[in-house]
């Protein structure tokens, strides 16, 4: 059984479930934003995981980061798992650009969300799903 | 050929060459911090490195999480490769407790370093070692 954080379903849509991970793109078109929850309960830290399931989510967090590289140009990517108010283990793929409002500090506690239109949010998720698609069959 | 940028040599002290990275502990007595930096010329991002780095990568990360944690008692443990600074590829695993001076927010940008005295810092890299040690034969 998996349930994901009440904090994660509030500022969240699903993109898809990855083998290991279900992928979420934050709800803040400041920046493309995944988040990748490794479908395990009550795993806190990364060196919780098994070694298996560390394997498979340094996968994913690598085609996470080259997808966000490459489907919106950014700059730099920034991949974090801090958990310091979520505990449930998930891993931040961000990517960042040289313009952003939090630019060259991080993104965690630098202003509000800017919630995706509904338009925009369509579009999004499925540029997001094709490219996912394409490297991890789901 | 691998050179570490001049801003995390400047910020930090050598703890050990592991088989991918050179750990390196920050020298801020605030936090147990240490930075993992693969030594590979030229890499910026996680997937700019090959499969087989990016697993042992994972496993340097996994063991320098338990350790800090073992060794200091943290409460969670943040890890993050960020780079929007310093581009060539770090990743941070830092041992965060409720009562520091960053809690719940990140670290990075949250006040200035306190460095270690060097008594603190001969303590603190000799148990470093000795744990890393017992994990990675160096």
């Amino acid at each position: 059984m998996f349930t994901l954080h009440h904090r994660l379903q509030a500022d969240t849509i699903e993109i898809a479930q990855l083998s290991l991970s279900d992928a979420l793109l934050m709800n803040d078109s400041s920046f493309p934003w995944l988040i990748l929850v490794p479908m395990r309960e009550g795993v806190r830290e990364i060196h919780d995981l098994s070694v298996d399931d560390r394997a498979v989510l340094m996968d994913e967090i690598a085609v996470a980061s080259k997808t966000v590289q490459k489907l919106f140009g950014a700059d730099k990517i920034n991949i974090g798992a801090l958990g310091n108010i979520v505990p449930q283990l998930h891993v931040h793929v961000i990517g960042r650009f040289k313009t952003d409002r939090a630019w060259p500090g991080p993104v965690w506690g630098a202003g509000a969300a800017v919630p995706y239109s509904q338009e925009e949010l369509d579009r999004t998720l499925a540029l997001l799903r094709k490219a996912l698609k394409e490297e991890f069959p789901f």
